[in-house]
């Protein structure tokens, strides 16, 4: 029996004696990457935070504390050692072992995690309700240097260093270009050394920044300058924090030391932990980047199969030959260079690239400046990460209309990193900001066109949403705001973007049982007249809408309040969304079919309404 | 003739003999309090930037130059010096000046204003477009102290530092408990001695922590800790910030000196200038909180006309009922006690009242820490600020349907601070926020009841909307999802919160000529089944929907859509709104008049709708 097997519970972990959690790192390490080259997920973090989340497990209880971890994909030897490990080959599978923590899987995951910056202001609104109500567990925040450069961070620990709470804060500190000024070894040991005999520690860890490709400069310029910033001798401290580091992260002892000593404070406490991404495997070690988020590989080679065409990147090859004709075109992502696929970008126009560090509002508001004095700013975002640049999106840039274009990646369902990560919000909140035009490409063809004519030809704010993954059936291009792209008599089935593919096979089901669907395609989501679906439906007479967004804001809300307002009779409609935008992790498919959106679920729905006619 | 007088732009300022500059501000200062006094505005803020102003205009041509004021109610004298003097009687008038700077008004606005925080970005963002376009313009952005707590502000910061771009950050440093160790002096003198002879500076400004209300302490402790920290010698400096200062704000002749000189180094300065707000009044200068936003008083004594009772302070009154009766409800604010009327609560619960600073973000994620550990948490805010917090609402808050309560004041038309400030996006951006139900009170009683309701019965994330003002003929109070407040049969109108009051109005008129309205009252915008006003089109099969918020996520659309879906027939429908959600400045009642949601405006599009019944 394995160390491992033996490991249920914080509980467990402490009762391990100490020649045993070497060896556990150990497993632990095998059993995250013989699993994640299976399922997928998130690769290097992991491998580094395996010896820090062992260190929290022997000195926390984390059925009870609060462990909140930052973004959350560094979760997963968390989960393992809470209960997780024999399901944890169903990781990031629908109805399996989510890649985030999540709260409804287990008491031990203190809070939902997804999106970057905001643990220490949860962790310290949970320290404030813990000490109100006299209650007297503990709160631990876990973030790392990158989710740093976020200003929520920043107020967070503002706040948190103000409060006086009892709390602890682990900089995580992975990043290769940690350099020569952090010093802050000194304050460790300054602090450590009151209690004489104790503890001592040293510093270890010393990378060299020129490792990194040239493109992602200026964002490490930016890190740079934090950790400089935040790691000088007395930074921290001087926030109102007790300042703790840097710990080697991968020295067990000392690190459970550490954590232990943070843990008695009285106050909130900064603890600077030094870990290596990709941590205990040669390939991840060697390239941490390539390995941060993957899908199936050689768990012995970290070989992985070619990527093959996505939506991402025929957008970075779009762009690019965009702006090889045009020099007012620059490229901003917020950290996502890779994701978004402006590497390209980068690498060919290096001085009109911005990579700003996690911080989407900066970058909205920064090309508000950009549009307003004359480029053309094109930022390149997921979906569910431009909601930090909501306000920004309305003040900088909507309320003088100025043409600023949004590259939205990762719209609609994205499937395996669920909730936290569906791009299911953004035709909401988007359609609120004045002026901006929506566009929603059904294929690489007409994402490329769509694009040009967002860049070239619109005058005002403009979204071009495109969805996580390739092309479907549907290989056209138009322009149009709106198309017929089928002729039909009973029913009319609205739909845009990737949803196409689903809505024709569904016509094509339609037809074998004698339905005959007109189906209308929106190129441009939002302004939409509805000019040709309202003639469509003058036909017809019904209507559903397929759409995988959230019910809030959604188009067939739009289209039938347009349809009563212009006096269009209707006999029958209904609409498909995604209701409250909660859609749980697991493939696109498998999502598509849970939401009654796949071909067969449409093709049912439309058949319910067209019943009675049919007879 | 007035120096004043002779002034019409940059070009205007820089002739003026240095003799008459003071007197220029000396006049300056006057025509301010007298305008003020009688249109009501911001005045403190405005008197602390009158030699900024004038400096910056010594140094810069706003016509060319690209001056970014932060937030920008401090903009009235720019304003006055750039062509807007004669027309400055009619400021936050409808049709008359805006009180922050609008791009529309004059080419001297750089940018629109109104958030806070978003200067930086966006000068970096000009100053890139500058420098990638080969244009030679400068770029300035002034914030103040206050709005450098807020996240973007320092993903801002952080970002222009490590630009390298040429481009000038003026921190107007207004606050009174600047403390101590600020101790830039000396770099300030570092700098500036590097040019023998040519300048020196001495610090002057010392003000006391101790006159600060208590209650405000926690937002000032992070305040003084930021500036501790950016005030330090070399914080600025070591981000990649040339820092010069801090500069007396007062002292035309050095402050010129100094932005000239700022003007001319090659990459990001950072100029720290310390004022004083509400400099040069007496009673302004002894309380410049009181008079930071005023409506109209008497410029000789600075008397104001006694506040009457509105929804804030409404709001105020029975939380703090509340809260005497359950000690899990604890108070946020984002740096608006007064505003939000929470001073009442932070005066009698200071240990449950929280003070984040300009940090809405922020404010939101601890809230969803706090709900998540027990406590009630309620966040009062304004309807446009909370747009910052929008990705929290639905990632920290939503995801986990925590129970957090959101007082959402100044919803609706807000009147004289114009596009910047009207809360007419909300029930866009909340209603997508997952589990979130929206109140929206139409009477003060009302409003106690909702509270009431959102606190103590309600399970998840639950918002309460109120306007700016208070109630009108509607006195009642009802916590029903809907209600019918008056039985008709030509044609149903819907709506909700103080909009009845017009509407009420408009049923009389339409009564006078024949036509009878049912009219439907909504208590909870979202979610809402809307049964009563399906029954009630049922009967008259019409419909008017009258909304003060933008067309994009309407109450109208999702009524219509329901109303298709169920299959209830319509003979006409008109839905009534904001459109984009642009509206300019003025009283509330011309606003509403100008789009069309007045009562005569209403029973005219009633009247049209049922045309042809009623002859």
């Amino acid at each position: 029996m394995s160390i491992l097997e033996k490991i249920q519970s914080s509980a467990d972990v402490k009762r391990l004696p100490q020649d045993q959690l070497e060896p556990l790192c150990g497993e632990l390490r095998e059993f995250i990457i013989d699993n994640v080259s299976r399922t997928g997920g998130h690769l290097s973090s992991n491998l580094g935070t395996v010896e820090l989340t062992v260190a929290l497990h022997r000195v926390y209880d984390s059925s009870v504390d609060r462990i909140i971890f930052d973004v959350g994909h560094q979760s997963y030897a968390h989960k393992i050692l809470t209960g997780r490990r024999e399901r944890f080959d169903s990781l990031r599978q629908y109805q399996g072992i989510s890649g985030f923590p999540k709260p409804y899987e287990a008491t031990d995951d203190a809070f939902i995690a997804g999106h970057a910056s905001n643990s220490v202001s949860v962790a310290l609104g949970m320290a404030r309700a813990r000490t109100l109500q006299h209650e007297n567990y503990h709160v631990v925040a876990v973030i790392g240097d990158g989710a740093m450069t976020g200003g929520l961070a920043f107020e967070g620990l503002t706040n948190a260093a103000a409060s006086g709470e009892p709390m602890v804060v682990i900089l995580n500190d992975n990043n290769m270009s940690i350099s020569e000024n952090v010093g802050g070894t000194v304050s460790m040991l300054q602090t450590l050394r009151a209690r004489p005999g104790y503890i001592s520690f040293k510093r270890w860890y010393r990378y060299v920044f020129s490792r990194l490709p040239a493109l992602y400069t200026f964002n490490h310029k930016v890190k740079e300058w934090l950790k400089a910033r935040l790691l000088s001798e007395n930074m921290f401290s001087e926030m109102g924090f007790n300042y703790l580091g840097p710990v080697d992260g991968h020295d067990l002892k000392r690190l459970e030391t550490a954590i232990r000593y943070a843990r008695e404070i009285d106050g909130p406490v900064l603890l600077h932990v030094l870990t290596k991404k990709g941590k205990g495997c040669e390939y991840t070690e060697k390239d941490p980047e390539r390995y941060h988020g993957v899908s199936a590989f050689d768990p012995k080679t970290g070989e992985m199969p070619a990527a093959s065409a996505c939506f991402s990147s025929v957008f970075s090859e779009a762009l690019c030959d965009l702006a090889a004709q045009d020099e007012h075109i620059v490229a901003i992502t917020a950290a996502m260079a890779a994701g978004t696929g402006l590497d390209a970008f980068a690498a060919r126009f290096p001085k009109r690239f911005f990579d700003v560090g996690i911080a989407e509002g900066h970058a909205v508001a920064m090309a508000g400046g950009m549009a307003k004095q004359g480029l053309c700013p094109v930022f390149a975002v997921y979906s569910s990460f431009l909601q930090r640049g909501f306000d920004m999106l309305i003040h900088d840039v909507g309320l003088q209309k100025l043409h600023a274009v949004f590259a939205v990646d990762r719209a609609g369902l994205v499937g395996n990193d669920g909730e936290t990560h569906h791009g299911v919000f953004d035709l909401d909140y988007l359609s609120a900001v004045p002026g901006m035009h929506i566009w929603a490409p059904a294929s690489f063809e007409e994402l490329r066109a769509m694009l040009r004519f967002a860049i070239e030809t619109e005058t005002g704010p403009v979204a071009v949403r495109y969805p996580r993954g390739g092309e479907g059936r549907y290989r056209c291009s138009s322009l149009a705001p709106e198309q017929v792209l089928r002729e039909g008599k009973d029913l009319t089935i609205v739909c845009y973007g990737t949803m196409i593919n689903a809505v024709l096979d569904a016509a094509d089901l339609l037809e074998e049982k004698g339905v005959s669907a007109e189906i209308v395609k929106l190129g441009c989501v939002a302004p939409n007249a509805f000019e040709l679906c309202l003639e469509s439906l003058k036909k017809t007479g019904r209507l559903l809408v397929a759409e995988d967004v959230c019910a809030a804001g959604c188009v067939g809300d739009r289209l039938l309040a347009e349809a009563a307002v212009r006096g269009v009779e209707l006999h029958g409609a209904k609409l498909i969304n995604l209701g409250d935008g909660l859609v749980t992790h697991g493939s696109v498919p498998e999502l598509m079919k849970l939401c009654g959106l796949d071909a067969c679920s449409l093709s049912a729905a439309a058949l319910a309404l067209t019943d009675g006619d049919q007879a």
